[in-house]
C-alpha cells in the first residue's frame, strides 16, 4: 500500500461527509452512555437506604441498554453504522467494512461524548456519585473480561448479521435485534461483571469517578470478542458477496 | 412576509384536515396522559403502605412511559405527525416543518386532553391522588430543568431522525425509537426529576393536583432542550434536501 | 334487507374460510388467556407467603399482556383480523367492518376458547387458584366499568388505526402497537379495576373460578368504549376511502 | 423411497451450504442458553443471602427470554431458519418442512451448543452454580410436562405462522414474535415447571449441573406439543400453497 494511498484515505477521513458520522457517533454516544449510566444512579438512589441490590436493579440496567442502545443506534443507523461501541467499531475493522483512520477518530468522538456524558451526569444528578463498573468479589479479572468478552462477542455478531447486505434492508429492525441482546446481556452479567461491553461507556464513567481499577477488564475482552466475532461471521461463516472497500466512511455500513 | 400570507397560513390551520390533525393530537396525549400519570398512581397505590419507593416503581414507570408513548405517537403519525408533547412541537416550529399558528392549536389541543385525561383519573381511580413531577431534595430546580432538558433534546432529536425524508418510509419503526427512548430517560431520571420531558404532561397533573411548584421547570429546560435538537439536526448536522414548506399542516411531519 | 341476502350472509359465516377464521380466534384467544392468567397465577404463587402485591407483579402483568397480545394479534392478522377480543369484535360490528352473524360466531370462539384455557390452567397448574378480576375496595363497581371503559376505547381505537388501509401495510407492526398500548392499559388500571379490557378473559376466569362477582363491569364499559372509538375513527375522524362491505368474513380486516 | 434418494439426501445435509445452517444453530442456540442461564444465575446471585424469589425474578426470566430469542432467531432467521430449539426441529420435521437428516444435525449443533454455553458459564462465573429446571413441589412430573407442552404448542404454532410464505416477508418481525410468546410463556410457567420449552436448554443445564432429575418433563410435552403444533398448521388450518421439498437444507424455512 503506497503513502500515497494512506493519505488519500486520511483526507477521506477529514470530509463533510465523514465528520457528519463523527457527530452521529458523538451523539449517539452521549445519550447511550447519559442513560444507561444515569439509570444506573437511579437505582443506586432509590436503594440509598442501605437495601441490597435486588433483581428488580438488574432490569433496570438491562431495560436502558435495550431502549437506549436501539434508539442510538437508530439514529446513527444510516450516517456512521451505529457504532457507539470502540468494540464495534473494533470488530468492523477487522472486517474490513470501515478504514483503520476513520476508526480512530470514531473512537475519539466516543470516548469523548462517553467522558462528557458522564460530567453532565456527575453536574446535574445531585446526590448520588457516577458509579464504576465492578466485579463480583469471587470472581477474577480475567474471568470479568473473558466473560464481558463472549457477551461482546454476541453484540458485534449481532452487528454484523444486522448490516450484512445479503439480508436486504432491515432498517430500524437491525438496531432493534442489536438493543435486545445487549438487554439480555446485561442480565447474565450484571451481577458479575457489569455488563458493560462497551469501553468507551467503561472508560467515561471511570474517568469521572476517578477510579480506573480494572479498567483493562473492559477493553481487552470486549475487543477480542469484536476481532473474533467479526472475522468468524465475515471470513468464515457468511462471507460478503459485495466486495467490501475499505477506502470510504464507513461504506460497508451503510444499509 | 406580507400580512395576506400570514393571514391565509392563519386559514390554513382551520381547514377540515387540519382539525382532524388536532383531533389526533388531542386523542393521543390524552391517552399518553392517562396511561402515563396512570400508571404512576398505581404504583402509589401498591406502596401506599408507606413502603419506599422502589426499582420496580421506576420499572413501571418506564414501561408505562415506552409502551404508551410508542403506540399514541403510532396513533397519530401520519395524521398530525405524532407530537403529543409542546416541546416536541416547538422543536418543530424552530426546524420550520410546521407554522407557527398551526404549533398554537396543537399545544393548546394537547395542553387541554392532558388536563382532561388528569381529571378523568382523579374522578376515576378513587383512593389515590393524581401526582405531580417533583425533584429529589438534593436538586435544584436548574439542575433539574437542565436534566430534563437534556432528555427531551433526546428525544426531540430522535423524532426529527424518526421524521427524516432521506432515510425512506420507516413507518412504526420510528414511532417504536421515539417511545425506547421516553423510557430509558425515565430510568436516568425518575428519582431525580421525574422524567417527564412533556410540559402538557406536567402541566395537566399539576392543574389537577392544584400545585404549580417547579412548573417552570418542566417547560424551560424541555423547550430549550427541544429548540436545540431541531436547529442541530436540521441546520447544522443533517440539512433535508427536501424543502420543507412552512404553510401545511405538518406538511413537513408526513411520511 | 331481504331475507335471502340475511341467510346468505349467514350463509357467509359457515364457508371453510370462515372456519378458519374461526379456528385463529380460538387459538388466539386461547393463548393470550392461558399467559395472562397463568402470569397472575405465576405472581400469586411467587407472593404464596402473605407479602403484599408490590410494583413488579404489576410489570409481570403488564409485560404478560403486551407480549401475549401482540404475538396472538400476530397469529391470526391477516386470517380472522386478529381480535382475540368481544369487545374488539363489537367495535369492529359498529364500524360496519365485520357481520352481524360472523361477529357472533367470533365471540362464541373467542368465549370457548377462554373458558376452556382457564380449565386448563385449573388443571395444569397446581397449588393456586385460577384468579378472577377484581375491584379496589375504593373503587365502584360503575367507576371500575368507566375505567375499563376508556381503556379499552384506547385499545379499539388503535385497532383501527392498525387496520387502517390508508395507512398502508403495516403488517405486524400494528399487532405491535395494539399490544404496547394494552400493556400501558394493565400498569394504569391493575390496581384499581385489574385491567381486563376483554370480557373474554374476564368470563373465562370468573366461570372457572366459580364466581360472576363484578361480571357486568367487565362487559359493559369495554363495550360501550369500543362502540364509541369504532364510531369516532370511522366517522368522525378518519373516514375510510375503500367501501367496507359488511358481507365477507372480516374483509375489512385484511391486510 | 430407494436407498440412492436417501443417501443422496443424506449428502445434502453434508454440503457446505448445509455446514453454514449447523454453525448458525450452533451460535445462536449458544447464546440462547448462555443468556437465559446466566440471567437466572444473575437472579439467584442477587438474592443470595436468603430471601425468596419474587416476582421481579420472574420479569428477569421473562425479559431475558425475549430479547435473547428474539435476537438469536433473527442472527438464523434466512440462514438455517432459526430453530434454537430442538422442539421447533422437531415441529418442523413433522410439517415436511427439513429432512429427518438435517434435522438430526440440527440437533446435534442445538445440543452441543448448549452444554458449551453451560460448561463456560459454569467456568466464567464463579460463586453460583448453574441451575436446572425445577418443577414446584405441588406439581407432578406429569402435569409439569403437558404445561411446557402446551406453551411448546404456542411458540412453534407462532414459528409456523411466522414462516409461511403467505405471509409475505416478514424479515425479523417474526423473530420478534417468536421472542414475545416465549418471554411471556416464562412468565406464566416460571414458578410451576420453570418455562424452558427448550428440551437442549434443559439438557445443557443438567448435564453441566450433574442431575438429569426430571429431565423426561422438558422433552416429552414440549416434542408433542411441537409435534401437534406444526400438523394442525399446516395440514388442518393453513395448508401452504408451496409445496415444501422435503430435500433441501430447510428449504421451506427460508423467507
Amino acid at each position: 500500500m503506497a503513502p500515497s494511498s494512506l493519505s488519500s484515505r486520511f483526507h477521506d477521513s477529514l470530509t463533510r461527509q465523514a465528520f457528519r458520522s463523527y457527530l452521529a457517533e458523538f451523539i449517539s454516544t452521549f445519550f447511550y452512555v447519559f442513560l444507561v449510566i444515569g439509570s444506573s444512579m437511579s437505582s443506586r438512589k432509590l436503594m440509598a437506604d442501605g437495601r441490597l441490590l435486588e433483581p428488580s436493579s438488574l432490569v433496570v440496567g438491562a431495560i436502558a441498554n435495550a431502549f437506549a442502545l436501539s434508539s442510538v443506534v437508530f439514529l446513527a443507523w444510516d450516517i456512521s453504522g451505529g457504532h457507539v461501541n470502540p468494540a464495534v467499531t473494533f470488530g468492523r475493522v477487522v472486517g474490513g467494512h470501515i478504514s483503520v483512520s476513520t476508526a480512530l477518530f470514531y473512537w475519539l468522538a466516543q470516548i469523548i461524548a462517553s467522558v462528557i456524558a458522564c460530567l453532565f451526569l456527575k453536574i446535574l444528578v445531585v446526590g448520588v456519585h457516577v458509579p464504576t463498573y465492578t466485579i463480583a468479589v469471587e470472581m477474577t479479572g480475567f474471568g470479568a473480561s473473558m466473560l464481558e468478552g463472549v457477551l461482546t462477542f454476541g453484540l458485534v455478531y449481532t452487528v454484523y448479521a444486522a448490516k450484512d447486505p445479503k439480508r436486504g434492508p432491515l432498517g430500524w429492525m437491525g438496531a432493534l435485534a442489536i438493543g435486545s441482546i445487549a438487554g439480555a446481556s446485561v442480565l447474565a452479567a450484571g451481577p458479575f461483571s457489569g455488563g458493560s461491553m462497551n469501553p468507551a461507556c467503561a472508560f467515561g464513567s471511570a474517568s469521572i469517578a476517578g477510579s480506573f481499577k480494572n479498567q483493562a477488564v473492559y477493553w481487552v475482552g470486549p475487543l477480542i470478542g469484536a476481532a473474533i466475532a467479526g472475522l468468524l461471521y465475515d471470513r468464515v461463516g457468511y462471507p460478503s458477496q459485495t466486495a467490501d472497500s475499505i477506502s470510504g466512511i464507513a461504506e460497508g455500513d451503510r444499509v
